[in-house]
């Protein structure tokens, strides 16, 4: 059996970060990032309620600046609108139309602070600069130019940034794809240098487990980068995982709390570096991800090189393969099972179907009737016996593993769908999560 | 009796045109500027059409220009959304917000027009740029770059560009006041010293006077700019004035016509220098205003002075004054009659009540159930009989003028409003107007 564990998408290379003079600042105020998912911004009233929470870290004396996303809805009408009239629409087009609905938010929290007489403006992407790549509809951040978003701070004023979009080198506007606000938030918090960037949401912190499923699930008061990075890269939707991997890199400080109730210094939870992390728990958080399919490709010659042949043409078409198992058959063939997103199986079949009669294989069978559970801590490293509490587990229950993969602190494993619930809970309790058993 | 017109409102100072390099443009082909209004690409159907209309331009050969207003009712909600949160909102952030609507607009089009395989790219005010000064919500046009719209149009690519918005001085978005997007594209249109600015609307051009009003209205095939400028002064709704002055001053030839039906060379009705008007009748059309509300204002002393010291604390106050009459009252004393923005009507009388002693005056009236009946046409200039035949119509009718004001090519009366309709069809038919009679 070989494992294989693919890299982490949408990681980004290195970001530029400039700043003409902050030479003014004064090193004893705090700056604080604010920001609001579109849940939080839905209509005016969420959004008085958000200039509310604004002006209470602004009065006590911080240095705050504002992230916000869309109002919740008006980027899928949006994105609609483009694809109705077409289906392959200029991505650039495609940005200048999607763009809008932060600009909409960014304008009116600001004009709401005011309401509050607080000193607020509103930034577009272009007006900061926020540089990015050229690839409309999920740029990535090239550089942030801090120089006018300090001299706000400076002056007391709040700059409310639009999220999610920034401009390209030739002056058209790019928007950072899904979730890409939480990027925007973390890369302008390492351009002002700010001490926390908080990320406001509908869920008050990161949990153990999805509670929804788990009743005994705990919010964690800390969680590692790395711990944070493999969850939301296995199905945890907090936060995006580019914003992590940014967040790691730049050290930048991200505190997840909710939008919806009163909060204090003490609320959410907080994402640091592993030096930080005081729980020393072997397990931090399980995650599923039911996002993906799986295909078994039976009777395929066992011979070097047979799994270049049959991943090559699937990633040279950009496909994402997850997981991969490799297996000797009865006739001493061999048999592969992979994942890949449930989005990606037609294509892929279809690509592995054409060339059957070049890798000759056997037969191709899918189900989308599947579910890949993780177990993520750092604490991991150093014993080596979670993997076999996970096994043993599972195993109790009767639940058969259909494909395991590693990494250094992550198990991941793809069992059959009806056994997601109780999977779950099991291993909650197996790993000492559940509440009551202390945090 | 005196008589006094005041001066026509939002007249702008003088606009700089610059283009880098123009030196590519071929002679031949003939450069279009299209502007859509808001009913025109009120959703996805009408963008359809806009579309297919300006690929049928594109077609032929001709160098397009596309300049679009907000999907109707988008502009509205912003700006109900800004004043919601704070009626007082900071203009720059209203900007921001209300902008949003004319930028999905461009975007939306060019996704359209690419479905259609015409090339085109959106243009917001900031990318063009479109320079204004620094009166937000009704900001003046400072000068417009036509570099990289005219780079557009010498590579076959259509810019489709957002009216209404342009960016001032510190980076900031402005929007031109309402019914700006008409000033937009003949500003524009300048700028690419465009052959024609045809501005589409929800109505065939203009006409002798409303249609829904008078039956035997008929469109005009030519109007001349100074005519076109006093009609929409007075009432006449179809472009805004400020779009007829900025025409007048830079020689662009504008073309009124309808986005609902099929259309040709000779459609709508085209705005003209009056040397190429073709048309010699006394009077061109005939308007009404409802806006106005009236102010009398008795027992005055007749003393030299006394008008400014009515007047200038109205002006002082930001409130245009438009109709004057002064007579003298029965016991040597005057009376002074006006007309003012039915908006302004109460805060006019609230100035003046508190003035009332230091002016000292016995008493003030007001009544908003008066309608202002404008009579326009070039032909004025060179025949004294135009004032005679309206006093003498309307007297036969049994209409009193309350006020009676004249310009160059223009005589306004204000009467009382239930006489509107039958005032408007007796003149119509009194200046030969009338359809049948020849147009």
């Amino acid at each position: 059996m070989s494992m294989l564990e693919t890299s982490i998408p949408g990681h980004q290379g290195g970001v530029a970060y400039s700043v003409a003079d902050a030479s003014g600042r004064p090193s004893s105020a705090r700056t604080v990032v604010m920001k609001f998912g579109g849940t939080s911004v839905k209509d005016l009233d969420r959004i008085r309620i958000v200039a509310k929470k604004v002006k209470e870290e602004w009065a006590r004396g911080h240095r705050v600046a504002v992230v916000v996303s869309a109002m919740s809805g008006v980027t899928n009408q949006m994105v609609k609108y483009c694809h109705d009239l077409n289906p392959m629409a200029d991505r650039a087009e495609y940005d200048a139309v999607v763009a809008s609905g932060e600009q909409v938010t960014s304008g009116l929290l600001a004009i709401a602070l005011g309401a509050l007489n607080v000193p607020a403006r509103s930034f577009q992407g272009w007006q900061i600069p926020l540089m990015t790549d050229e690839a409309h509809g999920c740029a990535a951040i090239e550089g942030v130019d801090g120089t006018a978003l300090l001299k706000c701070l400076e002056q007391g004023i709040v700059p409310v940034i639009a999220g999610f979009q920034g401009v390209d080198e030739h002056g058209r506007i790019a928007t950072l794809g899904r979730g890409g606000s939480d990027t925007s938030a973390v890369a302008l918090a390492a351009a002002m240098k700010a001490d926390q960037c908080d990320i406001y949401t509908d869920v008050d912190g990161i949990y153990t487990t999805d509670p929804r499923i788990v009743k005994q699930a705990q919010r964690l008061d800390r969680i590692t980068y790395e711990e944070m990075l493999e969850l939301a890269s296995v199905g945890a939707k907090v936060l995006q995982t580019r914003s992590v991997g940014l967040a790691m890199r730049e050290n930048v400080r991200v505190r997840v709390l909710s939008s919806f109730v009163e909060t204090d210094d003490n609320s959410g939870t907080i994402v640091v570096d592993e030096d930080e992390s005081v729980e020393k728990k072997l397990v931090t958080g399980i995650a599923y991800s039911m996002d993906e399919a799986k295909i078994t490709i039976r009777q395929l010659p066992d011979e070097p090189g047979i799994a270049a042949k049959v991943f090559g043409p699937l990633s040279a078409a950009g496909l994402n393969v997850d997981m991969i198992v490799q297996s000797i058959g009865a006739d001493r063939s061999t048999n592969m099972t992979f994942t890949i997103g449930k989005g990606e199986e037609v294509q892929a079949c279809k690509i592995l179907e054409e060339l059957r009669s070049e890798i000759g294989y056997g037969d191709l069978n899918t189900s989308r009737n599947v579910v890949k559970i993780s177990v993520v801590g750092v604490g991991m490293r150093s014993n080596t016996g979670v993997a076999t509490t996970m096994f043993r587990t599972l195993a109790e229950k009767g639940i058969n593993l259909q494909v395991i993969s590693t990494s250094e602190i992550k198990i991941s494993v793809l069992i059959d769908a009806e056994y997601m619930e109780l999977a779950m809970r099991a291993l909650h309790t197996a790993y000492g999560l559940d509440a009551g058993e202390g945090a």
